[in-house]
């Protein structure tokens, strides 16, 4: 074997034992009975080792030395040069941190998860602020060791979203920050849309034929994927013929999961729609949490939530739950479902608040990490923001500075994809307006055709081949632009608030 | 790390690969969308694969040798022992063997079972005929490299039922048959009981909450194990922690899904109450095919189809039912659940005839791999066997000598184990009455506690620490004896029969 085949069937095995770890992770979730997760916690993590093993292994170190050499990498498929140079970053990334430090911090951070739970459930902050102490800590020291250029949360920001910086997403998030501000102030002095008709009952096996209906309807490919229920909605690429989403159902609110589902369909489709050549690296995934995130948004916000798409199924939803939407207009149903009222937990946050949720948690990982401020401030520092950007006050730690996991997890740096995701939708949903320019009234005929191959030539197919900057580039014209984003929430909210 | 730990922590990770392959094995037969699978095959087949070399590695060889010296092997603990032993005896198996011709023999087995499935469909043994051929001449020259006593056949019935010989199976085989066939001849003269009740509409939503009631009643545990459905049901231990069970629903037939849920349910108690010391080991699992089938039969038809289980359960069952069971006995439907009729199809056949399809296959299979019968001369075999056996003659191939798949994946010796399920459950059965004279009564109560109780004691916490001989032994006081199970079937259909 050349050594170009020996570290491809190499990546491959990893990349097989990475879905064989899927499958138990989805199946953890999704109804594994509880007494045998202990020992299936044992398989999950030996195959999730030998995958880490594998990408710092001197093996690997050899591969990647041999193939990058000048007069070899050049030899390379795109595809295999592409490969390489993605597990290059992996393994100097993983390398640069000790082994034994590693480890510590994922010891440090499995048990600050549970504290945290604990903590939250006791909104009680001090309990957990040691271990957070700890983790900021240790992620600064990781950043001295990874090395940074402007500023250490730099470094944090670019694992999930590569090649942003504090200075871009400054400039981006700052008039977005300021624009929403303002408009929900005005949004506030008018009246709410009457929504009392969505708190009814709403039977779940109705709720799943229509999600399963709707899923159909878009593009999901039932016969590469499959919907479940858990506790907290989820999609996994498992492989592009293998994409599951999950949901769950409220009796009382048929929002949640048909909104869900087509938020997990936006994820599902990007993976399923990957190019069978890069089944077997690690390129066969969504280039960053950011883009990925774009596509959810776009599907279950500028699809899922527009006129054109009620226009297209209201009749049918109506069929479904007749007694429920007895005499609501579709004019109604739509504004009901985009009411904007600032709340104090992010997970429940419209899609014009949300983005503010983003801001507070953005600004305060950046002071952390950069060392501006410390953890002991935050809850003062969280109510001071709530109150300066939503004008509400969190009435507990619980629902305020305790109420996400991913601090407790070490996950600094992964917030602003969440922001970003409906930054690069809007900005993609402008391109593809003006390259197709009756896709709105596709939409409205519920064909979804045009759109979704537009997505997979300017996004899906390529995977992890093309970085976030040059998807949009290629796909926009231009870099990261919050305009659109601020564009498109003020003519879609000043609408249906009549200001 | 001493020996000993080193041996124990690679078996264990043998263990938690073939956990994980199993995991796949069972979601690709529960649901897995189709377009995933061809991805999915190589992930199970690398991890497969890695088992077995593992098995036969350099250092697996290595351990066997130290860890089985003597001085050394004296000093192990009991489980270790056991694993040892067992592991050795997989090792000696597999090495004996060239790697090359067992590849060629996985290949061979792999496209025959393609060619048995066209060979079906279209009625036509002779096409099947030359795979077969070389399947039963590769096995004669395995079976020469592994080496034997008596007979060819017996080293390939030890695979299955670790001490079994030809001798053995034809002195407990020969009676049953002859009284078998006997009181079949006897049954045949006298009136069927009325089971046109049972052809009526079952929903599967009732199907499905009755059989999950029953095996609660049983002692399923659902928090170590869940029913799913699947085209072929099955019960699959992913450890003892987690042993699944699925089933399918026939709309017309009640039968299927209660009945199987019932017989898989005693695999799966099996394995749900293997001692949690044999976790990590090749030992959590069922000592032999037919001391597992033992369990399955128990409670399918010792249990379930028995007039004590449905004194106690009939009027549930009518609830559940009430316009189908309207003014049916409960010594009708009794009756009609053990109707006797020879039939064709093994997997269809009754609970007295099916006996006479295992000793039809075992007989040629001993011919066979004895070379004392040529492939080509089983249609006509099959056919004389039916007539002598059962009275009745196959209508065409598909429905006679090619309705197996068994033999297509080189399969041979493991038929047997079904009869041999039958024979060590009568045998289990009248051992159980002798220590608790009561059982029956507390069958009639819904009370299966001791019952169970006794079973986890005498054959499930083994795991496969004891042999089946062992296990006999100890439970009944003496080796195999087929007179329990012909006292049994001739007791049950007399009665029912009214000889």
């Amino acid at each position: 074997m050349s050594i170009v085949q020996e570290f491809k069937s190499y990546v491959q095995r990893m990349k097989q034992l990475e879905e064989a770890a899927s499958v138990i992770a989805w199946d953890m979730r999704t109804g594994a009975p509880k007494k045998g997760i202990p020992q299936r916690s044992n398989v999950f993590g030996m195959l999730v080792g030998d995958v880490f093993k594998m990408s710092t292994s001197e093996e690997m170190g050899r591969f990647l030395t041999e193939l990058s050499a000048e007069g070899v990498f050049e030899t390379l498929d795109a595809v295999t040069q592409a490969s390489v140079k993605e597990r290059a970053k992996e393994y100097e990334r993983s390398k640069k941190i000790p082994a034994d430090k590693y480890e510590a911090f994922v010891v440090l951070c499995s048990n600050a998860e549970s504290e945290w739970e604990t903590a939250r459930a006791n909104n009680d902050f001090d309990s957990f602020r040691p271990s957070l102490e700890k983790i900021v800590a240790t992620l600064r020291e990781f950043v001295e060791l990874w090395g940074y250029e402007a500023t250490k949360y730099d470094t944090l920001l670019d694992q999930y979203e590569p090649g942003l910086t504090v200075a871009k997403l400054d400039a981006i998030f700052g008039p977005l920050r300021e624009r929403t501000v303002a408009l929900l102030k005005a949004i506030k002095e008018k009246q709410q849309p009457d929504a009392a008709f969505l708190d009814q009952n709403f039977p779940k096996q109705e709720q799943r034929e229509f999600s399963e209906f709707i899923l159909g309807q878009l593009g999901y490919d039932f016969e590469a994927g499959r919907l479940d229920e858990s506790a907290h909605p989820f999609a996994t690429g498992l492989n592009p013929g293998d994409v599951r989403i999950t949901t769950r159902f409220a009796p009382r609110d048929m929002q949640m999961a048909l909104f869900g589902t087509i938020h997990e369909c936006g994820h599902a489709m990007y993976e399923q729609n990957i190019a069978a050549d890069l089944v077997g690296t690690f390129l066969a995934t969504g280039t960053s949490m950011g883009i990925h995130e774009s596509q959810s948004r776009f599907w279950e916000n500028m699809i899922g939530r527009s006129t054109e798409f009620w226009a297209r199924y209201y009749e049918d939803l109506k069929a479904r739950f007749p007694e429920q939407f007895a005499g609501v207009s579709i004019e109604s149903f739509y504004k009901a479902v985009n009411t904007v009222e600032p709340s104090l937990i992010r997970v429940e946050a419209d899609e014009l608040t949300y983005n503010l949720h983003i801001m507070i948690r953005y600004e305060i990982e950046k002071g952390l990490i950069n060392g501006e401020i410390e953890v002991a401030d935050l809850p003062q520092i969280w109510e001071q923001k709530m109150e300066d950007y939503l004008g509400i006050k969190p009435d507990s730690h619980a629902n305020g500075v305790l109420q996400d996991i991913h601090w407790s997890g070490g996950a600094f740096g992964y917030f602003p994809s969440y922001s970003l995701g409906n930054i690069y939708a809007a900005q993609l949903e402008h391109a593809l307006r003006q390259e197709i320019p009756t896709y709105r009234d596709q939409v409205a005929q519920g064909d979804f055709t045009q759109i979704r191959n537009w997505l997979i030539e300017k996004i899906y197919r390529h995977g992890k081949t093309l970085e976030p900057k040059e998807i949009m580039l290629a796909a926009t014209g231009e870099e990261i632009n919050s305009e659109y984003l601020i564009q498109y929430l003020e003519t879609k909210y000043k609408g249906i608030y009549g200001l």
